[in-house]
């Protein structure tokens, strides 16, 4: 089954490519980057947002995907608005050492990731899957692999480390990883 | 698979009970009624809030219906908005002769009804399936069977009658019936 990805990031889709090798799943760019207002209150519903409009103006199967990172110790900031935590403007980076910034002597240190795929295959049949990666802010910046809140997050599994030291373990655990071992479980058996 | 119904009417809940008999999905009425606010731009949107609320209230699978009719002469008046339809405050019987009147002697009476259900198991695992009605508006109220617009909606398969004189061959074949076919196809192969 093939999709086009409802993102205009090459990139991404590649990513996409990667992870669904060996599956029946084929991701490829959307031909052009439409503008999507995500203004839906989940990363469900923004997900679905971004598919509907892709859906209607390609009239293909379309995939997209929502995530964030949500920190317990600051419930309402991130999550949804993880992208724009902060304010428009800032770099990854800058983003990432505000939230070490916010933390700072905080005990509570919880966060995870989220990563929802939706499955857009027209609108009488859409699927959903999610990915989780569960873990700790750490206390600085650390780690030059991934991206986003990546150097400043410690997994479960590695509490002494950030995501940004361990891509190769990432590729296979992250949340998004997860969501799509999910999707490719699915696709195979339907 | 079991799942509460996200809807304060317990008579759609056994409604939905019955489309789903000699299926492996169960229907049963929500504990208790929640107030959730529809502004999303489809369908599924809506659908997709109401689960999220149950789910977020009762922690158990649930399923959220939204449904309505479009009316190819008047694009932007029913659709998600099909339920308040000349404002809030109507009975069914106004807004279907309202319709009707809106129509008076235009040529182009062409509309579909849309059912769309979500199956929210968990913020991991989310299914939509979409079941679609097509017909024309009739030029008068007829029937007493159904409710909503079925007076004034005549099936393509019965272009002379309406909806509220059909009420055996709504049960079969009408929007929300294809769609429970689709989602009980799907869980049986699950």
């Amino acid at each position: 089954m093939n999709f086009i990805l409802a993102s205009g990031n090459a990139h991404k889709a590649e990513e996409f490519g990667i992870l669904f090798k060996d599956s029946n799943v084929t991701v490829k760019a959307a031909p052009t980057k439409l503008e999507v207002v995500e203004d839906g209150t989940t990363y469900q519903e923004n997900a679905l947002k971004k598919a509907q409009a892709y859906y209607e103006e390609f009239k293909k199967p379309v995939l997209a995907d929502d995530s964030g990172i949500n920190v317990e110790a600051l419930p309402d900031e991130l999550g949804i608005f993880s992208a724009r935590f902060g304010g428009e403007g800032l770099t990854d980076k800058q983003r990432a050492e505000l939230l070490l910034e916010k933390l700072l002597d905080k005990e509570k240190r919880e966060a995870f990731f989220t990563c929802v795929l939706c499955f857009y295959i027209s609108p009488e049949e859409i699927y959903f899957f999610e990915g989780r990666m569960e873990g700790e802010i750490s206390d600085s910046y650390v780690g030059d692999g991934g991206f986003g809140y990546d150097p400043v997050f410690c997994p479960k599994a590695f509490p002494n480390k950030t995501v940004a030291e361990l891509e190769e373990w990432k590729n296979a655990n992250s949340h998004r990883a997860k969501a799509v071992e999910s999707a490719v479980k699915f696709f195979k058996e339907l």
